[in-house]
């Protein structure tokens, strides 16, 4: 019989229908064009872009060649930086003008680079782009929240196979992380602890660890007990952090190789899916003068993360009318593909 | 400038990004395999499919020829009729077992049939049985919500292409369901008026109706104010009603003649796209003796309605990671290009 789990933090049902059970190599994947053709985001094509808000380069002109990490705006933002923000209602209806940021964060001049393959510096140094663009945007008081996302191969919605993530600077906290904020809030209002912390303790406090798939100094990786996604994880810093700008250097260099290790995997295990990336951080809680606010002042309870699922189910009526997920691979049997060879329960304890 | 719109009833906010806008011609669909052959629906493979539960016939046999909507168990159920709930916890993660039902309900004996060419009885027939289904299932005490849902061509996650709808009974009410719910609960309580009655009431009564679609007697379909998807629609009832089942025989053919409308205009407007419907109705509300129960006290404050969305747009990394959509067509625009060819506004006030 299939299984009901609930996600704690976010209060939704999943189905955990193991017995409609597949392996890895039972999911298909689509190759990408193999062409860098034309491809703007490659070092040489500067001038085909926007121009850029931010490099890292070694002392060369903007736009041109000799970068490591370049970002620019999107050609086709969905939200423009330019504008007053204006908010008004109609009855029972809200609207805003839409105002904000939409970047994308060029992770490499070569376009055959992928994360695993990389130095892993260089992930770090695209950590650390993140951090750099979300704290400049946060200086911009009608950004509220920040959303940094990689949509990996076009069947996660990647418009060019040319490695990249993207951020989007939103004038509003969006749905999933007021939810989020509210879930840490109250636990942690009761309790006075984080339910994130609480969570990764019961992880790996149980003996065979099921749910664990890599941990190291600074970062773990589940397996979500209520996983939505066939082989979806979720990457928690193992200190607790409301913000995933406060990480230092060598925390940067622990999640650039957790990253690589769980790319890498997917790689391996599951024939290189498409995925989609996101980054679950704090709202911007840069003070408003004489504006205090709500979401702010409960950010510092909240425990970033990572989540990253391949593109392996088709999402239909069932789920869209309800919010409840069918998930056919078990998350303990995904754990268990996922896995380092090495793996042993409580071998990377602290 | 692109606009942030809410939803006023699940409180997400919506890009509306009609810039990057796009007309009806610019989606893409793809034609399904035109052949019934080895289709387990069709008239006379009865024996192909699970005992049927249900069927509308003329005295025939249950499981041979002769029938008009044939109702069966889905033969790889997302969760299974037999077996105990068991709900339990651990630490802070929840479980149940996987008890629920999973139905088909095949629409037609014919393969090529479709709604817009079926005719309006036939339609209502469909509704008559889902209206069955439902009200069969909430007999059993374990079932405390019942989806209905119609995945129209692989693209919106149909495995076969005969025409169908599913029914899931689930043994909780789900995340969607229960936002819906303590969102016309709190505005019920407050002003004592039904929410999605004032909405209805604000959309008709503007000079230009701009987001009205189609209006008969009895129901209304509307382009929503923050719709997430390009040319999605939410159909209503005009009076008040929590749930679906308790429709007459003519209101069943007036929301049967809505739906072929809709649809017919899909296939001439955009090009016979994939789509998801849902519908959103209240939760099982039978006694449970000597337990009441939230949900059900509350579940006459709803206001029970459809939606519909064709699967045109990609949901990508920033969609996952806030629950904020961007939406290329305005409403208004998608409205437009919906409404019937005489439409005017007020034409169809009552």
């Amino acid at each position: 019989m299939s299984e009901l789990r609930k996600d704690p933090i976010v209060d939704r049902w999943v189905i955990i229908a193991a017995e409609r059970g597949r392996r890895p190599s039972d999911f298909e994947t689509t190759p990408e064009p193999p062409t860098s053709e034309g491809c703007p985001f490659c070092e040489g094509n500067e001038a085909t872009t926007p121009p850029e808000i931010y490099a890292v380069r070694d002392g060369t002109a903007p736009n041109t060649p000799g970068w490591q990490v370049r970002v620019v705006p999107n050609k086709f933002p969905a939200l423009a930086i330019e504008g007053e923000l204006m908010r008004s209602g109609f009855g029972r209806l809200d609207r805003m003008t839409g105002v904000g940021a939409h970047e994308v964060i060029i992770e490499s001049p070569n376009h055959f680079d992928d994360i695993p393959a990389m130095s892993t510096d260089h992930v770090a140094l695209i950590l650390d782009t993140y951090a750099q663009r979300t704290e400049d945007l946060r200086r911009d008081e009608r950004f509220r929240h920040i959303i940094v996302f990689r949509n990996y191969k076009s069947a996660a919605g990647a418009s060019l196979s040319h490695p990249h993530s993207q951020l989007i600077a939103l004038p509003f906290i969006p749905k999933i992380t007021r939810e989020k904020l509210a879930s840490a809030q109250e636990y942690y209002r009761g309790k006075e602890r984080c339910i994130f912390c609480d969570l990764i303790e019961q992880e790996l406090s149980m003996p065979e660890q099921e749910r664990v798939i890599y941990c190291n100094d600074c970062f773990l990786i589940l397996s979500p007990f209520a996983a939505r996604f066939p082989f979806s994880v979720e990457i928690y810093p193992l200190q607790h952090c409301h913000d995933f700008v406060e990480m230092d250097s060598s925390t940067r260099l622990a999640l650039a190789e957790a990253l690589q290790f769980i790319f890498g995997q997917y790689k391996n295990t599951l024939a290189d899916p498409a995925y989609n990336m996101t980054l679950q951080t704090a709202p911007n809680t840069s003070p408003r003068p004489g504006h205090p606010d709500y979401w702010s002042s409960i950010a510092y309870d909240y425990h970033w993360h990572l989540e990253i699922f391949p593109r392996l189910t088709k999402v239909a009526g069932f789920e869209w009318g309800t919010g409840c997920y069918i998930n056919p691979v078990a998350p303990e049997d995904a754990a268990r593909y996922l896995r380092p060879e090495s793996w042993s329960p409580g071998a990377n304890e602290q």
